[in-house]
Formats: C-alpha cells, structure tokens, sequence
C-alpha cells in the first residue's frame, strides 16, 4: 500500500527533460507545475522528492517515466506486455512505504524487442478515462514514436519508431541537412512525402530529396516538408500494415499530432487527437485505486 | 571529337573526395595515380588539367565524376536513362577542343527523381568489358549506394539508397551512438539485422536496437554489424523486390562488397564481386571510342 484508497497523493510524470508534478484529491487535479527539472538535470532525486513534498503536500508520491531507468532514481522493472493497470500496480519499484516508481513494459513479440516507460501511464488511463475504446490503436508521436496496440484496456504489444530522431539527424547533419530547415505542416509537400512513404523504402526515399533539387522537380522549400511526410509516413504505414483498425487514437499535442492526422488520412485510415495530460492524470489515478 | 581514333589519351575519375588518373594507350591503362584533389579540395580546374597533362602528357582527357557537378569545374548535363555509352558520348560538355566532361544520368521513373554522376562510367564499362551480362542488376555499394538495372547494356534505370550515409549519421549521433562502434562483419548478428531489414520497417527495427540493450537480448558488442546488416538489408530487400535476376554484381572493394554479398545470399540471390576499376576503365575506353 503507497497510496490510500480515497486520500490525496502526489503524481509525477518524471522525463528525461521535463517533469510535471500533479496533486491529486477526489481523483482530479488540484494542483500541477511542469518544469525541467527532468532526470539528466537532476542528481539528488531523494532531495527533490522532499522539495516536490514541500510545495505540494507531504503525501504519498507515485512516480512514472525515465526517473524509474538507469539514469532517474532508482531501475524499476519492465513487465511484459500484455499488460494493465493491475501488472503495473502489482510491480511497483517501492522507494520507501509511500513512494513508489511505476515499472515500465517491455515486449519481444515478433523477434523484436521493444520498452516503454512513462508511456504506458497515457495509455492505459486514456482507456480508463473513457478517452479511447478499450480495444484501439494508439499513438504518442515525438522523437521516439510509440504505437500502442489495446486489447481489452491493456497493452497488448507496441512498437517505437525513431522517427522524429531520424528527422532531427537529416537536418543537423550530413547531404540534406540545407534542404531541411523549412516549415512543416501538413501541406501539399507533406502528403507527397507520406505517399512516398508507403514504398517503405527510406534509403533512397531520402536520397529523392536530393535529386529533386538537383533535377528541380520540387520547390526546395517544400523538402522539409516532404521529408518530415516521408519519414512520418513510412511509420505510419507499417503501423496500419499490422493493425485493422478504422480509427487512430493520437496522445499528443495539436502540432505534431496534425501531421500524424494527415498521414493516416493519406493512408486510408480515420484519426483523432486525444488529451494526454487527461490521459497520464486518469492512468495514476487508477494505478493509485489498484495498489491502495 | 575529343579523343582522336586509337590515340593516346588521359581519363580521369573525379569524385568529391578523390580523383585517379589515367593515361590509356592502345586500349590499355598504362599509368595510373590516385590522390586526395577531390573537387571539394580544388579551385582552380584549368590549372590542375595543366597540371595533370605535364605529369601524364599533353594528350587529350576525358573526365567523369562529380567535376561535372555545381561543386565541381563546369556542371555537365544529366542524360535521361535509359541511356548507354552512346548518350554520353553525345553529350559530353567541352570544356575546349581536347578536353571534355562525360554527362550524369538522370532518371524520374516511378515518381521518384534519382540521378547519378561518375558510377555510369563503371555501369557501362562493366558491360562493354564482358564482366557482366547486358542484361543484370548492378550495385555500387557506399555512402550513396547506387543500383543499376542494366537492359541491352544501357543504364535502363536506377535508385540510390543513402544506406551508408544513414549508418554514419547514427554511428555519430544520437540514441544509438554509443553502440555502434563494433566492428562490422559479416557475421550471425550481421545476418540478423538483414532479416529484421526484410521488414522495410527501418525507424522501428533502429529503436530495436536500444531495447535490445535494455533488456539485455543481444550481446552489445554486436549492435554495430547488427545496424549494418539492417541498413543494407532494407536496401537489398526494396531493391530485389523490383529485380528478377538470380545473380547480382557488386562493384566494390571486398570490405563493403561482402557485406552486400552476404545480405543478397540472406535474401536467396547469388552476389558476385566485379572490378571497379577495370570496369570504369572499359566504360572511358568505349566513350572514348564511341566520340571520336
């Protein structure tokens, strides 16, 4: 028992760089402060829980995210998927009796092995929540994209895709890294880039980008566009080659969320945004309820 | 006419980083030079043909490579594939009466602009040299790997795949890093990234790479050859999926060239190593010939 069934606690949503602090009574939010004290800024985490309790309430503290790898406070485990809220609960890392980091989840399905952690929290409280049907397709774009497969509320298997990394590598470094400092949005260039994706082929995909500023098939102010379409849509393209879904879950905000909207419009397939901060709030509560 | 009918003459291959001379008489390479004067490493070209005509002869000179791109002396034209030796002959750029910049190839088949400039040298070379068949799927491995479906002895058409600039990128950068500085051979692990590129899935089958060291399912010491055979085995699989053919050249050095080999044997197709050099010798012999 960390937390107290139906008494206030403290949820902390603990990254590599932000954290975002939540104090929860009646199960909402009564309080909340994001910062970026995330776990590479951060050294003394037993000082900062005793901070985090003095601005917040000394109360029981549930943390999730990288705090719990090998570089936050303590190694919590992996559980392997499928898994709930209960496996979560259940495998708690106990800091001291009333705190505790959420594990993360591991899966070697298909001979590949994948982790989260952090994640999980969103996705299981957006089923928790009533934000998404327990059985869905769920994804939480970024530098690391994670794609959640849902089966009865748990996570069932989940792949990540460096597709936001492999964007940021293309543009600081190496051939294309001129051509890719214009906007995105999900224009015209955009969508070319996602139909070009479905090729799966983005080796020479990427290499297209050059050609066709060499050979002037395409406004050089639209290759960071196409190519933040191609590498988004490649993703997107293996995600829905192994999933029937007709409608897409995106835990994310508006901005990178849209573009993943388009992508899956491209492909065929229907898409919405949901509130991940809604999500987090709804999966602590209820991995709260479970191990109080 | 640049080069007079059975004279003497100086080719040289002229690419970003290096450049080799050739002095060819009666059909045959009588001297040859490699250094480190890539275009990105000289200004002055009128002075270093001079340069290279009081080392090699004042004898007429062919050359081929990126000399002929906006990097390099004067930018040559791309000729549309499908396109052989006599395309190029036709449309060398003279630099003046004895001196002459063998064109790029360029293609826009399947939507997907691609161009090429020094490789088509070897493509055609490789085939007026009876080294491969008229008809063959040929491949330059490198940082851009360049593939050629040769038809009637023609370039027909071609992809490149940034294959070697990707490994290179992520080896510098990023997440993976610190892994990927093993060696790099041919080996069980370097199989197995081929088998996971089969999946035409590369942003996830990279972050595989991180989990497999988190949760411990692969010896580290192996990451590196395991990127490697992913990288060239996405790029062997798109390409085989659009090639018939049994047996496929590389032309190569052996280091990277049995790395190819080893991934086109994963994928059930014969791979044989080709001379780089006699073939670009055969292919500014025949252009030679065909413009004088």
């Amino acid at each position: 028992m960390v937390v107290r069934q139906g008494q206030p606690f403290l949820a902390v949503d603990w990254g590599t760089t932000n954290r975002r602090v939540y104090r929860l009574e009646n199960g909402v939010v009564v309080r909340t402060e994001r910062d970026d004290r995330g776990v590479t800024a951060v050294s003394d985490f037993a000082g900062e829980a005793v901070a985090i309790r003095e601005r917040f309430g000394d109360l029981p503290m549930l943390l999730a995210g990288m705090v719990g790898s090998n570089i936050g406070w303590q190694t919590a485990p992996y559980v392997p998927a499928p898994a709930g809220i209960a496996e979560l609960a259940a495998n708690l890392l106990r800091i001291d009796e009333r705190t505790a980091i959420v594990p993360g989840v591991s899966t070697l399905a298909n001979g590949r092995p994948d982790v989260m952690r952090g994640e999980e929290v969103q996705l299981l409280g957006a089923v928790a929540a009533g934000l998404v049907p327990p059985d869905a397709l769920l994804a939480q774009p970024g530098t690391h994209c994670k794609w959640a497969e849902m089966q009865g509320g748990r996570v069932a298997g989940f792949t990540t895709a460096m597709t936001g990394e492999l964007f940021a590598l293309l543009r600081g470094h190496g051939l294309l890294a001129a051509q890719l400092h214009g906007e995105v949005t999900a224009n015209a260039a955009f969508r070319d880039g996602v139909e070009e994706g479905k090729r799966r082929d983005l080796a020479a995909s990427l290499f297209g980008i050059r050609a066709a500023k060499m050979l002037g098939t395409r406004d050089d102010a639209d290759a960071a566009a196409f190519a933040s379409g191609l590498l988004i849509g490649s993703d997107v393209a293996a995600r829905l080659a192994e999933s029937l879904h007709a409608e897409i879950f995106i835990l994310s905000g508006p901005e990178l969320g849209n573009l993943y909207i388009a992508a899956i419009e491209t492909n065929g397939r229907a898409a919405r945004l949901i509130d991940s901060h809604a999500a987090f709030v709804a999966g602590i509560l209820a991995i709260g309820n479970a191990c109080s």
